[in-house]
């Protein structure tokens, strides 16, 4: 039987002949051909004929043809309509713009609109952050790319990048209740994109940064968070960087182990891989070993000494790889505590987890398919988690990013440091308890609705703590300058 | 008594003694310092006392507070509160980000994100159209602006013209069930304004530019039309056009007046000035005179003959005046049968109107103190209209925006031609039935809502017939790209 998914999730309509026993006839037809069946809704009864709409599970297109051509050979069934359901739930786009309040009559009009607004637009003008009182900018975040390294579809353009802008967006909004807009911009250069998140800013109060290719990521990244007063973060970099930190945090716990003391193997050092390389290195983790298709990253190695090593993967060299060890993954993996995998499908011998230290933590985050299987890594493997949702322990981003921008626009944080960054990550370990840690179960799932408000606090909490934050959580309600234009209380 | 409105709206919690007669003494105060009360609700009994929150529009905030005074004069009733409605209104914005559907589970996930959206991904990134389709872009206008000429209040900066724009989108969305998003610029450079709305228009299927003061405003619009395939719309010029010359269509009906007969002296030549003469102009008016500060514009004028008069301002004085005319409004009013002023208040003499026309109108559209008072041009004028709300017959862009912008869209239009405008304009005339027409009701009420229905098909029409429109309204719904991937019916 093909592997079926809610992806490729679909609908068929049938028509069936009104007689007992006509449904199972249909269910059965569905079931042999591989289809995995979820609601049945009875549309119609007319004419000696019901009229149903069958929800099914499939495991592609093709498979779901196949499925509806088997239930139009069931003798009294006629298929009437297959839809997918992927491609209808994205008809006309996933989000959509709502007015927080109705304008029935020309009093809320002369409120929100002229001759009122005048007087919000004055006070704004005269303190430039009044509008982090009295516009979207407090609770609105960007979602920025420029489409070039979208999913593992890689440069797909703007316009086909946004339909992972919206979820993205979709994301921030059902977990975090932060208002996200998708910015999916026509152009490739730095400068360019650069100057435009600059010149577009006013209006929002975080900008997310998303699939754009590496190395233009890190200089963007470095260039927004210097020029603008709100948070910047790049989550294909940070955000996996602190829940892989979070997960290794129980991990280690689990496994008794002390983060100074690992070995880590890290392979495949894209965005992702040095960002989860940097924040190791603040965790306190010396001993780090990084791999990219030419083998272990050292200062001895040619491209390091000729100059031709791109910039940030030379602070990987220099930052990491103490002994200068040598070779591709298998070569260096002896001993290794963590194995954390950020490249491709199946770039690691299995056998070679065998030469890992004891209780190894394989984190084999390649989607959909990962550098070793789970199956394959449990004979030498404590802890594995990988990207996906369907095995246990999945590193997600989602854990992350509603979160760590919720915690930073509560208190008006101008950027989000590295040491908020450590606060995510501990906030995410500590959903799950001492009491329920175990091999299965180091990092809480994406529906756990208690993620966003640990790490918003913990990072809220940490930028008041180091002065990164604007105004404090009880005080953003109504802030001293709020209370002043629109509350007055009589001494 | 000051003149009170709903843009000083405030609401007094006051505890009172809780006796009969306590409630009419607090009222006849309130009354009696000029306040007027909308609604009093109770908040809360207790001990002896009433806690009750008022409502009173007020002429302004030293107005409210001596409201406020006198209510805590009364013996037995204490002031607890004064809040600003229209401060309160603003906190956080006017819009948010809302999803289409719940992400309740991992079947929704992999269908909103990963991995199911990669499928409608590949599908746009095949065909750029697709977006139209898939995205939000089908239905979501940017409403751009540098804050350089917001309201009366000139360039206030990009923060500062927030809540103008957020209440445009307010407005989209109420009038049009268009999505809105407001792009606050902080950049004045017409280069890079340009290039920024460039670059993030692949999220937007319109682009409706606002408040950008002039001559900057005509070429970044004209150099904005040029580049882009979606409709690109400067609302204060041609909004403010299709509005006034849909008055006018009707206010010439009412007085038995051909367009093409008419006298027309325009006051006040700023982007609106210019965009009323031009859709003028194509209605078939052709003795237009403009004035602006330095008076009549015609071709003999000296900054026209030394080259110092701007690009614009130029086509206007070859293009009008045929007579060429000089000299302030005044002088040139002789057998006028239109007043349009765009200017500032009192800018004309309210006695210079005698030496119009007969019937003559008069569009004083300077706001909120108009060119001449509807009191002082009555004894003058058939047909009197305003930009203000508390005069009959308000020219206001509210008639004009959300339809021109709904119909655009839902032909997908990749531009907003003349010829659209103009459908525009009859279509706001014609809400306006000969059996109701009168001096008085010339344009709809803003809260009519049949007028967007109206222009939207107007436009969509003009659009299609053409070939403005990419798809016609019927297929938009199900276009045949769209079957194709969502819906497979059996031959």
């Amino acid at each position: 039987m093909p592997s079926v998914s809610a992806q490729y999730s679909i609908v068929l309509r049938v028509k069936i002949d009104h007689q007992p026993g006509m449904l199972g006839l249909v269910a059965t037809a569905i079931g042999e051909a591989g289809g995995s069946i979820g609601s049945v809704d009875l549309v119609a009864i007319e004419g000696g004929h019901t009229l149903r709409d069958i929800t099914i599970e499939t495991a592609g297109e093709e498979h779901a043809a196949k499925v509806g051509e088997a239930v139009n050979e069931v003798s009294g069934a006629q298929l009437i309509e297959i839809t997918d359901r992927t491609f209808q739930m994205h008809v006309g786009g996933k989000i959509e713009q709502r007015n927080k309040l109705p304008v029935r009559n020309r009093d809320d009009l002369s409120m929100a609109y002229t001759p009122g607004v005048a007087r919000v637009c004055t006070a704004i003008a005269r303190d430039r952050d009044k509008a982090f009182q009295y516009t979207i900018k407090r609770n609105t975040v960007a979602v920025v790319s420029d489409g070039t390294a979208v999913l593992g579809l890689g440069d797909i353009g703007p316009e086909a990048a946004m339909p992972v802008m919206e979820g993205k967006a979709v994301l921030f909004k059902e977990f975090g209740g932060v208002d996200a807009f998708p910015i999916c911009l026509s152009t490739k250069d730095p400068d360019e994109i650069v100057q435009t998140v600059i010149n577009i800013a006013p209006a929002f109060g975080g900008i997310n940064l998303e699939d754009i290719s590496a190395p233009r990521c890190f200089e963007i990244e470095a260039r927004l968070k210097q020029a603008l007063d709100i948070p910047v973060f790049h989550d294909d970099q940070h955000g996996t960087a602190v829940v892989t930190l979070a997960a290794l945090m129980n991990a280690a716990k689990l496994t008794d182990k002390r983060l100074e003391d690992l070995k880590v193997l890290i392979v495949g050092l894209g965005a992702a891989g040095i960002a989860v390389a940097q924040i190791f290195v603040r965790a306190g983790i010396t001993n780090i070993i990084g791999c990219d298709s030419k083998g272990a990253v050292h200062t001895d190695r040619a491209d390091y000494q000729d100059g031709s090593m791109p910039g940030l993967k030379r602070w990987f060299a220099e930052a990491t790889n103490p002994d200068k060890l040598s070779g591709g993954p298998a070569d260096v993996i002896d001993g290794a505590d963590l194995f954390v995998g950020l490249s491709g499908a199946r770039v690691m011998d299995p056998s070679a987890l065998a030469r890992m230290n004891r209780d190894a933590m394989v984190f084999a985050m390649a989607n959909p398919n990962p550098e070793v299987t789970p199956e394959e890594a449990a004979p030498y493997a404590t802890v594995i988690a990988t990207g996906r949702s369907d095995y246990p322990n999945q590193i997600n981003n989602v854990l992350c990013f509603p979160g760590i921008f919720r915690g930073a626009l509560d208190v008006r944080a101008r950027d989000i440091t590295e040491e908020m960054k450590m606060a995510a990550a501990r906030g995410i370990a500590s959903i799950v308890s001492d009491a329920d840690l175990r091999a299965d179960y180091v990092i809480p799932s994406v529906f756990n609705r208690d993620v966003c408000d640990a790490v918003a606090a913990a990072v809220a909490d940490q930028a008041k703590a180091q002065g990164a934050a604007v105004a404090s959580g009880s005080e953003i309600g109504y802030s001293p300058g709020e209370t002043e234009d629109f509350k007055a209380v009589r001494p």
